[in-house]
């Protein structure tokens, strides 16, 4: 998979993709993920990118021209599957879309900034609009580096265990049971008696049970659908 | 306001902090940001902060003594209104949990990494649990930068312009209208008139008018509220 991320601040987003599991994935050739400043494309001599909104108002707008430049050079390229665009108001990214994301080849994240995009770049270029959540951030690059880890700890080979991904919260619509580690006890603080017990089945039928239950008091919502 | 980052992995934080809208805000005094790196508060030689599930499992899980250690060490030294723990069963993050969150001094974040933590680290030192989604992340770093800049941005002297934040999507359960700057023609792709009329009551009912009829399209949840 290839990952495309378009900003005006790539200097964010370094330090999450230096780390952990995304800095494996790319070192083990899964992924490869290319920042690209938006400044660059920038057409006249102050680099600038943003300008005041027409109409009035608090807060500047990125500017169509650059963003155009930079899609255009990239999609000259190679094919994209998708060219996303983070934003508050798009589709809330869900274990669901993490999993489409993952399937695909190549993809584009624009990342919005200041007060967002012009209205045209998103008419135009972008074919899916990316929501972390119904809050505000001061950019889309914590956002897409969000969606670029839901996604990439999804790509085969990515986790250690295979098997892990797949017992996580989400991926079968319900929250994970609780889980423990030593010590047994703790300040007169005991981990539940059947953990300890080696009944593998009966453990089994207490995750299963404590799944349920957490799901049921903390989000019912998701054993509606 | 002081927050107080508790994770396995401090360098996975550090570019966002180091960046844009934080940074400045970190330089201005008006927010301290504290990374803890937990592997400091391991209580063996290996500096061990985390083992096998009680009962099997794929997965390691964050032990509770080096977790203890680090809250009670932060405690001592001042009092907190919330310790948070980041976890995908937690609320979900919203708009009025960010403005919640603004209000309060001094909080620590805990990351959640591996599988999570010990499910008694949960019982008896968190005061508040939150996710940033309905999806899986590779572990809590990214959700707690997240929580930081939607709450950080909120602070009084952050925002160069203070009317900035309140015109943004969500914070009056509107989505924001289409903006659009220079030029008013590109490639054949116009502005609409009407931004360009400089009829300053009427651009407000425009902006009004696409607010709403973009939350009913996209978020008719948001209405219903």
């Amino acid at each position: 998979m290839r990952i495309d991320i378009i900003t005006v601040l790539p200097e964010l987003l370094t330090s999450p993709f230096e780390a952990s599991i995304l800095k494996r994935a790319i070192e083990k050739g899964l992924v490869e993920v290319h920042m690209h400043n938006l400044r660059d494309f920038a057409t006249n001599s102050y680099n600038q990118i943003d300008d005041y909104q027409f109409g009035g108002g608090a807060g500047m707008v990125m500017m169509i021209e650059p963003i155009d430049k930079c899609i255009s050079k990239l999609k000259a390229e190679r094919d994209y599957d998708e060219v996303i665009y983070m934003t508050p108001d798009g589709e809330t990214l869900n274990q669901s879309i993490a999993n489409q994301v993952s399937l695909q080849e190549n993809i584009i994240i624009l990342c919005g900034h200041y007060k967002g995009v012009d209205q045209r770049v998103r008419d135009q270029f972008i074919t899916r609009e990316i929501s972390v959540g119904d809050f505000v951030l001061s950019g889309g690059e914590l956002a897409a580096a969000i969606v670029c880890d839901a996604v990439i700890r999804l790509l085969p080979g990515v986790l250690g265990n295979e098997t892990s991904a797949l017992t996580d919260s989400f991926q079968d619509d319900m929250l994970a049971p609780p889980i423990y580690t030593r010590p047994a006890e703790y300040k007169g603080w005991k981990v539940p008696d059947i953990l300890l017990s080696g009944h593998n089945q009966k453990i089994e039928q207490w995750r299963e049970d404590q799944a349920i239950e957490r799901t049921e008091k903390l989000r019912p919502d998701l054993l509606e659908e």
